[in-house]
């Protein structure tokens, strides 16, 4: 029977649980900080033992997963060394991977076989009260192995384990890992909570008139803070590329707006249409 | 029997003619420039009428909705002037009512009843086979009368049609209304298009990664661009407005990701704290 850890309590964490939960060769152990989160766990009968006891959970562990926020990872690491056996799989699943790799790859080099993982679902509402069993099911996972450190075990474990929750796994270098979530999930968290903001700061009022647009528009704002910001500040300089650009293509609309050119109608509809044929042509698109 | 008489099969006039149709004390006729345009509206059945003559639609019309681009509207008005009632509604569906009312008003003065209108429902797909009948339920719809010019009739006749299609209506001022959709529509569209195409500019391999949260942030980028391109530059003074705070709050982020000013981590919890608070407190939230 194969035993799986998986670290932290949260909407992740309790997906996997209970995606796992009816697998009659894996036994789940679930770790929790909190001991209200663990009972909340118990009380969903998410797993075979919720512990707050780092060393009770990974004990005899074939794969241990982090499920915490990035922050907390390293010195949770620490703490379960002693516990590991070197054949364990150790991931995460962090939405940023160059800092995460950074720090955890030097620390389980040759006590565990370690690799990012950055599983792409999620909700905005959080907590193991949101977790799902089908959460993965056609969610793309990016494993991120690094050249010469990481090894074909980790890598050939973590992918059956990602597909096996039901996940399409695409294997990516931790730092175009970043580069590419920076984009596509981080400048539009941004660019949600500013569009909020900027109603905010000029006439709340007109809150009372938003359709599905806006609301669509500015859904992953309802993120939580804490962990939007942690992840953003840990991928800053590629966020921080990401967003110059978006600001230039955003001040270009701006000056066509302000001008009096007689070309920016033609500006206008050039950009408009360049973005609803690209978005079109995203891959399986339903909507 | 009333005659509503719908210019424009788009997803709007076609939406409106399927909410009307099974009401036995109303006939609608409807207008389409294209002969194709009307054969499709036919095979669909939406009206009692179809036809390419203006002329035909109007006469003997007590409510005219003029359902076309905002560019057209006058055009079409000035044809139709010679067969309007005087006791006639004309009101329209345009997203932009400054320039509509300011072209539209005078045009209709004494010659019917004119009242700028606004219905806030809509949908990515266009056309009239997108069409529903139930597109206007629980839809906000505003209409914009102007202080001394329209009068007592055109409000209450507007709000009892908007009313029966299902609408709640909201009454504010053309240069209010147009404030108001600049924040909360027009600048999230632009918003949409300039994330699609800051993936494109940087890294169209990103697409291959996006999830939902990027697919619902860019959802409404799928709108028609000329039609997208009318809007905008309609209503140019107040979206450049809006849009130039929303740069500028982005600009405060970016300084915030780019700097080492440890009160960086608090700036962007408040930010995003903000957001996601004000978001969560939106009226009518189901999600």
């Amino acid at each position: 029977m194969k035993h799986i850890a998986i670290l932290g309590p949260g909407l992740l964490g309790g997906s996997i649980a209970l995606a796992l939960r009816n697998d009659i060769d894996v036994r789940v152990s679930m770790w929790a900080r909190r001991v209200d989160a663990v009972e909340e766990a118990k009380a969903l009968d998410v797993a075979d033992l919720v512990t707050t006891s780092l060393e009770e959970a990974v004990t005899d562990a074939d794969t241990v997963l982090l499920c915490v926020p990035v922050g907390a990872m390293s010195g949770i690491v620490s703490q379960i060394l002693p516990k590991l056996s070197p054949d364990a799989l150790v991931t995460d699943v962090g939405s940023v991977k160059g800092l995460v790799c950074r720090s955890l790859g030097p620390a389980l080099k040759g006590r565990a076989h370690f690799i990012g993982s950055h599983p792409m679902a999620g909700s905005e509402r959080a907590g193991i009260g949101a977790a799902r069993a089908d959460l993965f099911q056609s969610a793309v996972c990016i494993i991120t192995p690094e050249a010469g450190d990481t090894s074909t075990v980790a890598i050939q474990r973590a992918t059956a384990l990602w597909e096996r929750l039901g996940c399409r796994v695409r294997v990516l270098t931790p730092s175009v890992h970043d580069q590419i979530c920076a984009m596509i999930s981080h400048l539009p968290h941004l660019s949600a909570a500013a569009l909020v903001n900027t109603v905010e700061a000029l006439c709340p009022e007109a809150f009372g008139f938003c359709g599905t647009g806006f609301r669509d528009s500015t859904r992953i704002a309802g993120g939580l803070p804490a962990m939007w910001t942690e992840i953003l500040l840990s991928n800053r300089t590629a966020v921080a590329e990401s967003l110059r650009r978006f600001i230039s293509i955003l001040e270009s609309a701006a000056e066509q707006l302000e001008g009096s050119d007689p070309s920016a109608e033609e500006e206008m509809f050039q950009f408009l249409n360049t973005a609803k044929t690209r978005r079109e042509s995203l891959p399986g698109q339903s909507r």
